[in-house]
């Protein structure tokens, strides 16, 4: 099937028909429809058995566990950057906007985990409720210092 | 937790604390241990998310398909490269070797197949039987042409 080495012409005129072949030789014109037959046979049940790997990969629990971990990674970067926010720019408003929406990774990735795994599920809770407290702390600094809140001076 | 920005002494030493406080700030000693033990179990959780995953991926008859579909693909070469062997070479005992390693990849991918999916399974035995039937046809050929079994002429 790949490319013929050699002269294919000259090997299919003359030496193939040139060697001797057993008595159950098939004639020659069967070869053609038999691997076509049995190719597209070989294709089709390919995609059975690749069908039945794609089934597992599309699991629901596969994949919430795929995308709840990809929010997990999500908010422990949008976690780290706090500090630099509040503490690094002195800017409370930025880093409130910041814990606003790391709060709602953190709901949404709470949730998830405790579809792929009730004690993971759990766990998540009081992350989320320090979040929700930190949050709120960090609303009452905007509010008590509406001047500080971003610092000029830097 | 990421670098800080600015001049992290000042920013601890005199402007946090010189920013007004609710009533019900904790005190500072209390955010560390609160922040290992949040990482810690934020850690834990993921590890518990992630094994679910993990799980899925080493379901036995994933595993089973996903080789399955490697030996597909390594017969599939080994099956092309049979043509080129006896035309192109004019090499019948290369070629008999080739289907030898063909006949055992697609005995092994039929059994793997069948544990996958018993239409595929059924689907490659045909090909498996034109396959016993060719290297026997392919034997034959090489025992009757013990000259012209290498072509040297060419």
């Amino acid at each position: 099937m790949l490319g013929y080495l050699g002269n294919p012409r000259e090997t299919i005129n003359t030496w193939y028909p040139a060697l001797r072949k057993p008595a159950y030789n098939p004639p020659d014109w069967i070869f053609a429809p038999a691997w076509t037959a049995l190719y597209a046979t070989m294709g089709y049940s390919s995609h059975l058995v690749a069908r039945v790997a794609m089934e597992t990969l599309s699991e629901p629990k596969f994949l919430v566990a795929r995308a709840a971990l990809g929010i997990y990674t999500a908010q422990l970067g949008v976690n780290l950057l706090w500090t630099p926010l509040f503490f690094g720019k002195r800017n409370p408003r930025a880093a409130l906007l910041n814990i606003g929406v790391l709060g709602g990774l953190v709901t949404g990735m709470t949730w998830m985990f405790s579809q792929v795994d009730e004690l993971a599920g759990l766990l998540c809770v009081p992350y989320l409720a320090w979040v929700g407290f930190a949050s709120y702390l960090n609303y009452s600094i905007v509010k008590l210092n509406p001047g500080d809140g971003v610092d000029k001076t830097q």
